[in-house]
């Protein structure tokens, strides 16, 4: 079995979806988190030449180190079985995940960077009420293909667009429930597959465990 | 054998790879282009509910429509074989897609849409002399990887990370090209390769054939 360091900053990020399938496949890997302000400027130095790109997150894997989020990503979900069982339930899995990295990067990030409090709100609004419908109609869609939305999104045991999915809502409903907004409220459908991977033994102890951060 | 249908519009841009694939691998598609200002506005009205997210590109597999366009750059190349032999030819081969895709859309993208010469020649330059060689130097190392980077990046054949360097190596090469700029110009090792890929029947023929579109 290969050793897995993971390399991040102090938050769940583009590097949660890498610990959550290493946690869900009760795989020990270190968890490296580092400082964006206080060390990563110089540890960019210490390590920028085996570091690729200069960039984060990085998986190395038995003491070779790759980099790039996404590819990271589908790696560690097919090496640990979450990645569907044929070519047509990874491409199920793969474009759900584009929907929910596209979700993040479009959206989720301009809210979090946002400064501007009256701002924020209004950014959390346009989520809920314009951004998000179209996301969820096309979500829940794509849900019931599978067992009739009452199980996961590919065959009948959890895989990585599962995991995804609970860690893009843990998102948005972490940053915008502080505002008392919540983009899934109408959607019984989704907000009971939440539970269901919430209450995944190994993710339930993880969400517990791991350490509290904003993003 | 199934039936494929591509939707884009009439450019090369995000799906001009999954043709690339295609192509190499002598599988026939309906390469179905939609003109995105007279045709796009009405033709969203009327595939509205049949089309996911109402944006393309979308393969159409025997019927069914899939969106994003990585996630479809991945099937197709599984499909065909040109997604390496084993989890970590995937691996190398996905995080060069990623950083691929990184400097079309961070840095192409942005050259692109810029409509001011001036500011258009700047960029070029900024492309060339700073984004660039930083990943030149780490697109030259995993090439090197792999028999010494005389042939491909995986293997001992051909795969869609080859594919997608000659693509993205085409793009730069044809827009910073009219005004003499090649941010390539130094490697040979990155040329040679790029001579390779152009060379393999198919992709010659394909890029002969190809309706000539500026993106």
């Amino acid at each position: 079995m290969p050793s897995y360091k993971l390399y991040y900053f102090e938050a769940r990020g583009a590097a949660e979806l890498a610990r959550l399938i290493m946690k869900q496949a009760g795989q020990d890997f270190e968890d490296i988190r580092i400082n964006g302000v206080t060390e990563w400027p110089k540890k960019k130095l210490e390590i920028k030449p085996e570091m690729p790109l200069e960039a984060l997150p990085v998986l190395e894997i038995d003491g070779k180190k790759f980099c790039q989020s996404i590819a990271i990503v589908h790696y560690l979900a097919r090496e640990f079985g979450l990645m569907g069982s044929n070519n047509m339930e990874a491409l199920v899995i793969e474009e759900l995940l584009e929907i929910f990295t596209e979700i993040t990067i479009k959206h989720l990030m301009k809210m979090y960077h946002e400064k501007d409090h009256e701002k924020k709100v209004d950014l959390m609004k346009t989520i809920k009420e314009t951004v998000m419908p179209r996301y969820i109609a096309f979500i829940e869609e794509r849900l019931k293909e599978n067992n009739g939305g009452k199980g996961f999104y590919v065959g009948d045991k959890v895989s990585v667009a599962d995991l995804a999915l609970y860690n893009t809502m843990f998102n948005l409903k972490k940053s915008m429930g502080k505002e008392g907004q919540d983009p899934f409220e109408g959607s019984n459908l989704l907000n009971a597959f939440y539970e269901r991977v919430a209450s995944l033994p190994n993710i339930a102890a993880w969400e517990k465990a791991r350490p509290q951060t904003d993003m």
